[in-house]
């Protein structure tokens, strides 16, 4: 009987992250400093970042070596599994091949440690002391807080207000790991004083959350900051994700025809998809699908433009699809997939082909959610959800082709902290959302000011 | 270097249980009719539970098969890792070694779905179209649910009305697989009516919840019930945690000096210890250590005697250390030790000295959640935190004596949906709690009763 879980031992995992830049004929255009709109270099960056990691943001090599005390630290959760998804094939009556890489084992529930171990270890060893951070629904906040702990870290995370009050339970997850956690914005920034000044009763934002971080690191000692996703190091430390991915589909003598991620900044789908895209540089025959919500479809209806990071401005200029760094998404319940922009090193590959972008609705990915949950027996995160709804979409596709086509998706994390979410939906109560016809003229207004 | 895993493949799962009776000189005391006080057989059970569960119930054989069906449905989580603590034992600079089976990998988040799944599929096997049972914090609903909808069963939980109220996240999980949850005491029995037309605003209780699972069971047509501890065949299906951790044990070249559970009713504890017990029996020298709370010390201060397992009093007697079954604990997080007797097959090895048992405060445990939780990254539940504490105790004192000891316990399950028993350890607000000294006597009281 074929094993439904395809585990590589701790032996086996990979040593080292891949980079895809190295493979690239042209490279994706420069990061621009807002104020000389020269390119960026690393002596920019060194206020908020060390220099281990600025130095893999700008790194030609295609391989990287991981350090033996990161490994030591993935060993408490990786590797993940790969799983043959073969109740959802079975329910799916589909004639293609559906496998998963579940990433929602670590202990934070999601990929997001991959890259929080990497940086809370490069910066202990540069003699930081302690990480800033912001935080939306927490993901991110709780893997920082995890890794900060496990590298002796102080950790300071800023956590949007309305995510604060409503999901007290991720707050509690990183104090559990002795984070501070505050409120965003605070009495503890400049920004947040400022905030509150204008307005008390805000409900902050990630922007200002990210604000407050930055000022953080940049006026108090031996303090850096740290982000989730976007960046070239972060999605490089993801990477691990399809590197394994790669050694298990051989295990399984298999190779996928696509390949799928769901997308917010970008640093998941990265993670499984740049170690196959290397096959697609070399004249392999394969699809990567970028999932994303119709709420906030940056890579399916954003421009192509320099633009800001942040709402308040304070990051350099990114080449990246965007929907302008004022828009302000609905309040979907996959939160982590709530960012006006996007990864430039996966844009870039969007601009080259390389990549296919889809956008779903809110209420046809908790269908798909469901019936996940309800073969592989999994309730996933509404981000990931994001994923599984394009596989069945593939399946299905398939199927009415009759042909046999090899699926393989990242489940990003599971949705212990997303019931309320589920509730939602099972009373019927979950809205959909079209971007607004006149939101993206709006944020070409927004671009053409950060252009002149 | 030595792995922090021990991972076994598919194909090395066990495919027996493990029924100790086989081994034991003198079988357990019977369970007793209450109003014959005859020993109760297949016919008394067979309303309520199908014969195919009630053949294992009084089984003599050694080890009993487990069907095909069932080790696919396992096999979409288990085998479950067992892991070396070394982070746990660095903190702790202990000459101990400590591993634990993670059983909190489950798709529901513990161990109860090893028997859900198996009590699920000989039911359904057996024509059974639906199952009920009762559910007080949520872990073994949500067991039942996931294992009634990998068998195609309809599933119906009633959930003591204090959780349902206060823990809505476990009930939107139970739906999530398509079970109809209800508050209890519900307008659904006659047992729920009477209660409310009592007392209309009663908080419940896991002994009116049983009532009424019971009654909708018996007076409908294909439906049985379901019960998540206490029974042997119960613990029957638990033993493969332990049968998967001795070939675990033995991968890793060690052999445990101790073995550590947590116990309410005793599955997990009796999942955990009966597979090594037996070559306790057959002249090992280890020791089995059940780790309980000082709010419901049934082990450690429960009189031995014949019981109802129930407050309704429609159980059979089961002869067992009980607190009395008008006991009603005190409301700590561990709601799953809240029991106020426990299984008979486990109180009997206790008399006869095989297992030794410990009470633990509720902030201790607590105490022990949280340095396993910065060492080892997972955050436990409160009722696995037990075990941890028992763990850490046992470590400090092979470290004081100079001894080197090999320490095994189960992490019964994770505390993802037990985050604000973490805040109010961290704030401080977690109360002790002492057994009241007059709460035997009256127990003893009621047990007199029953003796009558």
């Amino acid at each position: 009987m074929e094993p439904t879980k395809i585990i590589l031992n701790e032996s086996e995992m990979p040593r080292r992250w891949y980079n895809i830049i190295a493979d690239l004929e042209h490279p994706p255009l420069p990061v621009l400093h807002p104020g000389t709109r020269e390119p960026i270099g690393p002596d920019d960056l060194a206020p908020i970042f060390p220099m281990g990691l600025i130095e893999q943001e700008v790194a030609q090599d295609r391989y990287i070596d991981i350090p033996e005390e990161i490994l030591e630290a993935y060993r408490i959760w990786r590797p993940t599994p790969l799983v043959r998804a073969k109740r959802l094939e079975e329910a799916l009556e589909t004639t293609a091949k559906i496998y998963y890489k579940n990433e929602g084992v670590s202990p934070t529930g999601s990929h997001k440690p991959n890259t929080a171990v990497a940086q809370a270890y490069y910066n202990a060893k540069e003699g930081v002391k302690r990480l800033t951070t912001e935080t939306g629904a927490g993901q991110w906040g709780s893997a920082l807080s995890f890794a900060c702990n496990v590298f002796d870290l102080d950790c300071k995370v800023y956590m949007v207000r309305v995510s604060y009050e409503q999901k007290p339970y991720r707050k509690i997850m990183m104090e559990s790991w002795g984070a501070d956690v505050v409120s965003s914005p605070s009495m503890h920034t400049g920004a947040g004083r400022m905030v509150l000044g204008m307005d008390p009763h805000t409900s902050g934002s990630l922007g200002i959350a990210i604000s407050e971080a930055v000022e953080d690191a940049v006026s108090n000692d031996e303090t850096k900051y740290s982000l989730g996703s976007v960046l070239n190091h972060v999605l490089l430390h993801q990477t691990i994700i399809g590197l394994e991915a790669k050694q298990q589909m051989e295990i399984a003598g298999d190779y996928p025809d696509v390949v799928i991620g769901c997308v917010g900044g970008g640093s998941n789908f990265g993670g499984m998809a740049l170690p196959f895209l290397q096959d697609k540089l070399n004249g392999k025959n394969l699809r990567a699908v970028a999932a994303e919500p119709t709420a906030c479809p940056t890579l399916t209806k954003g421009a192509f433009a320099y633009d800001f990071g942040d709402t308040a401005r304070l990051t350099p200029l990114l080449p990246m699809f965007t929907l302008g760094h004022t828009f302000v998404p609905p309040a979907i319940h996959a939160g982590g997939l709530r960012y006006h922009g996007g990864s430039p090193l996966l844009c870039d590959l969007v601009r080259k082909k390389l990549i296919d972008c889809r956008a779903y609705q809110q209420t046809e990915v908790f269908d798909a959610a469901l019936v996940f949950a309800k073969t592989e027996g999994i309730l996933p995160a509404p981000e990931s959800s994001h994923a599984i709804r394009a596989a069945i979409d593939e399946a299905r596709e398939a199927t009415f082709q009759g042909e046999e086509r090899t699926i393989l998706f990242c489940l990003s994390g599971h949705g212990h902290f997303d019931l309320s979410a589920y509730d939602a939906f099972l009373k019927g109560k979950l809205e959909d959302h079209e971007f607004p016809e006149d939101a993206l003229e709006k944020a070409l207004e927004n671009l053409k000011e950060v252009s002149n």
